[in-house]
């Protein structure tokens, strides 16, 4: 563990960013982004270590000139030694108010965005493969309130039901993914939040397939054609009966296979 | 110019878009996304011809399955030709009025994100370069009223005051960006705010410098020190008195010369 | 234009570039990347304007300490002014010939990579669109000889002949990218090495398509199923028989829409 | 594990793949790319999981029609479950017999390209913190020889010497990138090249920097500056000297505080 700062380094040099500042600004959020870290993650199926990019922000009053970024960096750094309790939305709460105490900051958020997998059984041969995700989890305290918000980004295959009603055969499809951010007043997983997502595309996605696999997902997609409108509407449906969330975004996006752009759709509640 | 769409295609092909839906969810925003286009864009010193990252969305009334996304790029098309019109602030209002129109839609907006160049010329030299810039031009309908942002990503020097202060010689020094984004009442030019950026900065960049203006700007920078809490703090106060503006957003991220992640900071007023 | 450099200047601060270096190690390239500027481009069917991400390279004698990074950009600065001389495959070779003259040096290089447009028509209804795609033009001067690539990065339909057999109904596709990088003879053009990818995907791409178009093409990509080695050998096949070229690499990438990874060819020939 | 698959499902549906194909062009290399997948990585200071970026490749003969891309799939698979061996220099030979006797091909490829951490004690307080590189790791059996490369992206700090030379005060400087890539006849660990290329920077990057520690980074850097040439030549004199390598590239970018755009440079020995 790092020892405390030597108090000899406090007297001898200045404390630039402890200054006072004279402008009358407070920053809304101040501190280190792109900081990329290995930490242990716990969600439904158990704990899973994964690479973060972490973003460590404070609230800055107007009468102070500067944060202490190393203090920042130092929070990480403690998640991330042998032995460290995995984070998950517990976790959360309690890294964001030791954040504002050892800052002394009226308020400080943290960010973690990592790649996330779950381990799923082809539909017919039942071979297993993971698959990737990416993962989100933000805690805010601000103005004495604490917020939370989970996400994750679905990769899916969309089939369009234009191109499969108007064609003699044949129907273009393309992988899509489905993007949902939502604000949780109680526990929700990451993975549940993946298996709404899959539930209302065309077909999920599964690293391996063999033949008979290929032929089961080809034909549950054609049988289940999904404009990126209908993406986000059956995503929206699901989240708006869900009690445990307070607001959400969903966002669907199509890499078209017949254009060079995307076809997109958003819809949000509450935030 | 594109024919109009044959009387014929009409009756012969289900337009499975114009069906009905009956899931009574309206959709936000629902377009097309990552369409590149070549377009005319106008500013403060006259026309230049830039590549757009363009989005085109409309809003989507609960009761309609879907949109025509094709009516979307022909937008983009008929503003790429020879002769077509420059965009700027103005052209942005009458296009989204031409969406919503043509879409028969409640609300829509397009985006379009491009680089943006402006001619410098080194301090001491005076020899002129090119420097290259991040910019933003989004137009919104929503409930009837009508607004517009601007936005301008611009690079920068910043050199670091504690580094300063407290080494015997030298400072670390680094890369950093200076984003803004701002709801504009009345016209603004996106080089006047590149200049608020550059002038808050501890050094602007140039795209050739020699010896003597090498000379300048390492000098410069070094007797202006900018914390990244200062580099918002500084465009913030600018933007604050200028008339023109409903709100901003202030972003800089110092990409850190003596660590592996950035320094950010974030001032948002009236967004 | 550009005044030339003050003799005063070079008195009074030292070149620590043209000093000796000792160690005895010659420089392959040494210059600047990464530099972004509006560049008229000549191809097939005309001049374009477009923004290039811009290389510029020497060779280093083992004996001399660095180059002089700013001529470099100046090379680029004169042919962005308006009334410079458009780009094509003929001034590069004169480009990199000043490129070497003042930078005194044994070899060099020049690569610019940009987005290029074609303009294309829709199958059925003739509405016309533009279509966006990567292109690189490389010259390089070494011990003598002058070599020169060009390259386009070309997005197109594929469609899978192995999901298409074994289902009742439906076949996977997907957007793929097909890359062509071609040393040249003797000139070619861009939108050649285009057509040759496009000529041997499942089906091209388009900006704009009504609904007679999406039939056409839904079906044209079923009646052309193609694996990502069949999209390799069909245009290798094809620059086989080109004597123009002196070698060429081309790739194949689909992004599966059953998986999150993409399948993947590569043939090259003399490269 | 992963049960065979059922007989009944290699006679029920054709085999496309196995096809022969009659255009008599061989594929230098085909299979699949960017598969992600966490996997255990084993180098001088013991074993870390990341998560990788994956390619597997296999040469596919004239007569083929197309590879088994499931296959290689599932050679990550086995490499992700709980319990499964570390990889590292060793077992990445190993990796690639395995791919070649499984899809029965005159040679095939590994590439694992992934984060990689070390911790890293800061220069004056001891104060601890991890680093993250990029790293990479390719093993190819091609006609019968087996070549093994690694490589690593180390993030320094580089500080001009014209600057330092020619102003009163102060020298520009910034974050630097330094790319080896080392064909290997002998075992080598990534951290060694790691160090090798933190040794010839004007200073190597740091997590957690306390005010001392700034301090003396900050005058380390002015003490040693280094030209984008000087990193090259560096590391390439001490890459030279290594008996366990055949070959390697070097490269250095960077990305300069005072322009927009990068310095580079690149020597390449047997490679």
């Amino acid at each position: 563990m790092n020892r405390p700062e030597p108090l000899a380094d406090v007297h001898r040099m200045p404390d630039v960013q402890s200054a006072p500042d004279h402008r009358e600004l407070a920053i809304d959020r101040v501190g280190i982004r792109g900081l990329r870290y290995p930490l242990p993650i716990a969600d439904r199926d158990g704990t899973q270590t994964t690479i973060a990019q972490c973003s460590v922000f404070v609230a800055l009053p107007a009468d102070r000139k500067g944060t202490h970024m190393s203090r920042l960096v130092a929070l990480l750094e403690e998640r991330a030694v042998p032995g460290a309790e995995p984070i998950g939305v517990h976790a959360l709460r309690a890294m964001v108010d030791t954040l504002v105490a050892r800052l002394d900051a009226p308020g400080g958020s943290i960010e973690l965005a990592f790649p996330f997998f779950l381990r799923k059984l082809a539909p017919v041969s039942g071979i297993a493969s993971l698959l990737d995700y990416e993962a989100r989890l933000c805690g805010e305290l601000r103005e004495g309130r604490y917020v939370q918000e989970i996400g994750v980004s679905v990769p899916v295959t969309s089939l369009c039901p234009s191109s499969k009603e108007i064609s003699e055969y044949g129907a273009h499809n393309q992988r899509s993914i489905i993007t949902i951010r939502a604000r949780t007043a109680a526990p929700v997983f990451l993975a549940d939040l993946v298996r709404v997502a899959e539930s209302e595309a065309s077909s999920e996605l599964f690293g391996i397939l063999k033949r008979a696999d290929e032929k089961f997902v080809t034909e549950h997609a054609y049988d289940n054609p999904r404009f990126v409108e209908d993406l986000v509407r059956g995503v929206a449906a699901r989240l708006d009966n869900d009690a445990r969330l307070d607001g959400f975004v969903v966002e669907a996006e199509n890499f078209e296979s017949i254009h060079n752009h995307s076809a997109y759709a958003r819809i949000a509640r509450g935030l």
